[in-house]
């Protein structure tokens, strides 16, 4: 097993237990870990951090691709072993201690986080600890399920733990594609054009004298929790269906469509099923998050090609794919998030890219991660490194919460994460509002028109009329602009009273 | 002089006067028009269909680079002319008639309203009007002062209008790098490594038959109305100074720093000045307009090249510039505002960009347009193409205006056009915050000491301690967040009463 898994001999002696590899993690240190939405984070060590931490206590900031899976963030969280985290995270334990500003959270567009520390302005990782299927006989790192920021972690950190996850086939050896930018002022343009390109490694490299610790795991990614389709999220993916079908018999879109990016959750995983049926056809990815809506349509013949940072699917689609990796292999590619999400590629790709709204305003504002302006979901993500230069960038929202007692389309959104200038279609279960080339009043009879929820219609037409009687270009009545969150917040409910 | 002016003999024949040419631009047309920061623009074409539309009303879509001179824009409005205009404007006239609704006014991205032509999502102009010092022997177009949109205008319109300005030397041929991105999925990337780096032709290429007018004119650009520096304006630039010392001092930056993209205006203007007295030497500009500072800066050796797309400057500056543009020429280009303001090459080269605010929050959301939140001062120009991708993303603005009536630094934006993610370093006269890897609550502290006036001091704090007790990742009051700004409204001013 260890020659295998480990082949440059000279690091097989470097195989410790979990426990001995977290005692290299001490309080005060920058840990840069493997993970990106909940795919191919470092499990047995943090976990042993954890357990660690119950009588050593520390705190450490926390740097990873994206979210974690295995409860890491949780248990992290309750052993108070966080001081900062960064660049996003989805854990209810940790948004709790995020949103009592126990732990400081710095949110952050996914392409940026390794581009700032490259420039030393956030602190590089004193550690990195990089799951792996296997290492190679040069010593080199070769990632499971995600790469995330794995790769420059490596490249920044003074340490590397790697802990090789023997539940995973060696075979994933040749899925990854490991490119870092150079540093400014000698950086030049990536060399990517098509999502199937790869320009770099299949294993990121390291000098292997930085490996401290090699860690043996059996612990799995923790399955996707998409959920499927339901009557609203089935009625969001029809309309956009429409409107992309409409798009290339106007023959502003090939039937091929461009690239798709669908972010991650409930909604874009229908949107991206509802393809199956659509006449669209040799479609490809270009997405930072690979979920189970992806493998049915590259075996329905309908998908060419997926890139992403990421592959996060249900249990029974991750033995279908991992337990079947070579045959997916030519079609598959997973590279550093700072790649999937860079918008030099992005805007020359030409992405459609298809994100998920919290809620968004009249006038075409989106907030993507602040409940009611102060309480973080999740944070932005990569929504914004695609958006801002996507070919189109579509934002889809269920039109209500709560029972319809939360309307997701408001007169002002609490809190901006897109703003107009970077949203061109807004779907609803209601309706699809495009508002390219629009002014700002045009916009907003074009989401009222098509977007809001009927119990809201009303409301927000009028706060439209009397806003726009009173002037501007985005005309607004600054007393009544909140108070439908002013209402939740008091009542319970933004419903007219 | 028309064979000096115009090298391809069968285009001579072209030549008609003004009012000749403005007769080919009809009523529902979308105009394509040269212009960025008021440098550049056509000039007797559009005067000439002002006259005309006063006894032939007519309506039409005006698209240029950026803002003009020469009042045009005032002009079109007061005869009704315009319909729809985009993608960013600076004159009085019009900016009420956009207010009032009379004007659909589309804010864009500077670098972003060709791409949408090109992908039919925005119309295409029907007709371009061009201002150029010459046509070449090939037919093709010198622009003047400014590229801005033009080349593309010129590609996708239908007939082209050519504008020759007799005041401007030919000898400005040489100082333009046409380049036009391919369309998508067959772009390749943009080959720019540096700002000095020519990657196109010197002049609009153009299938001749598409010219259907030339006209000469005699109109100069209107002068650039920079103010000279004041104390506070001198404040900004000096802690902006002293931050970039410490920066190099801390080995994060070298002594010639990054490519300088400075906003047009007068803090940034003030700002650039302030680098002659500095230690940095063989500074770069990768920038979209070039102010008379670039000029103090090129002549006083301390600047070795300057990118841009345009260059608008006092009358002094211009008469030394264009009167001896020989001697400038191997230091300056002019480029597409597509490229000058490429994310690709802003995130490739690593700008310092210092862009101005009109106010900012205190969680480092920045308006950059809207007054109170409804009424549309310029538009978002070109800051958000830089500051998303820049190497440092700094916004100044004075601590105050109207003596004091107004604080730049409030509790929440009443607009936002750049997220907190999305602004590095905020500067007033009272100091800088360096926002860099900071958390919202810790942001907060760094802007309330540092850039807040102290006549709004105290209430601020009053603010973020109220609502930080109250909870969440971006703590925020809802009832009082928009207070400032109705108070304003109210009783003409924001100080506490």
């Amino acid at each position: 097993m260890s020659s295998d898994r480990i082949r440059l001999a000279s690091l097989q002696s470097k195989v410790v237990s979990a426990a001995e590899a977290a005692s290299l993690i001490k309080d005060g240190m920058t840990v840069g870990m493997s993970g990106f939405t909940r795919a191919g984070e470092a499990k047995a060590v943090p976990l042993a951090l954890v357990e660690q931490a119950k009588t050593n206590p520390l705190k450490i900031t926390l740097v990873t691709g994206a979210s974690l899976g295995n409860d890491i963030d949780k248990k992290l969280t309750e052993v108070g072993a966080l001081a900062r985290r960064m660049p996003f995270q989805v854990d209810n334990t940790l948004r709790k201690a995020i949103n009592e500003g126990k732990v400081m959270f710095t949110d952050q567009h996914l392409s940026e986080t390794v581009e700032q520390m490259r420039n030393y302005q956030i602190p590089r990782p004193d550690i990195a600890v990089i799951e792996a299927v296997a290492i190679t006989e040069k010593g080199h790192i070769v990632p499971t399920t995600s790469v995330g920021n794995s790769a420059s972690f490596v490249q920044f950190a003074k340490q590397v733990i790697v802990e090789i996850n023997t539940t995973l086939s060696p075979d994933l050896e040749g899925l990854h594609d490991i490119y870092i930018p150079e540093e400014r002022p000698n950086r030049t343009p990536v060399k990517l054009v098509r999502p199937e390109d790869r320009i770099g490694t299949t294993a990121i490299e390291v000098d292997p004298s930085k490996i401290v610790a090699i860690v043996f795991s059996d612990l799995s990614d923790s399955p996707s929790n998409v959920q499927p389709p339901d009557d609203e999220t089935q009625a969001i993916a029809d309309h956009l269906i429409d409107f992309l079908k409409k798009e290339v018999t106007d023959g502003r879109l090939p039937n091929s469509l461009r690239p798709l990016q669908v972010g991650i959750g409930t909604i874009a995983n229908a949107v991206t099923s509802g393809l199956i049926k659509s006449p669209f056809t040799d479609l490809v990815q270009y997405s930072e998050v690979l979920q189970d809506s992806t493998f049915e349509l590259l075996d329905a013949g309908k998908l060419k090609f997926a890139s992403a940072s990421s592959i996060t699917v249900s249990a029974a689609c991750g033995e279908r794919v991992f337990g079947n990796i070579n045959e997916y292999k030519d079609r598959l590619v997973l590279r550093p998030q700072e790649i999937s999400n860079l918008p030099e590629i992005v805007r020359r790709l030409g992405t459609i890219s298809i994100n998920t709204a919290l809620e968004f305003d009249i006038y075409g504002n989106v907030n993507s991660t602040h409940v009611n302006g102060s309480k973080m979901m999740n944070g932005i993500g990569g929504s914004g490194d695609f958006a801002r230069n996507a070919h189109i960038a579509v934002f889809v929202t269920k039109s209500t919460a709560k029972n319809d007692a939360i309307s997701s389309v408001v007169p002002m959104v609490s809190h901006v994460d897109h703003t107009g200038h970077d949203a061109d279609v807004l779907v609803t279960e209601q309706g699809l509002a495009d508002l390219r080339g629009l002014a700002p009043r045009e916009r907003a009879r074009a989401i009222i028109d098509n977007c809001v929820h009927p119990a809201y219609r009303d409301a927000l037409n009028a706060y439209f009329e009397a806003a726009s009687a009173k002037g501007g270009q985005t005309p607004h009545i600054l007393k009544e602009a909140l108070s439908w969150h002013i209402n939740l917040e008091e009542h319970g409910t933004m419903l007219p009273r």
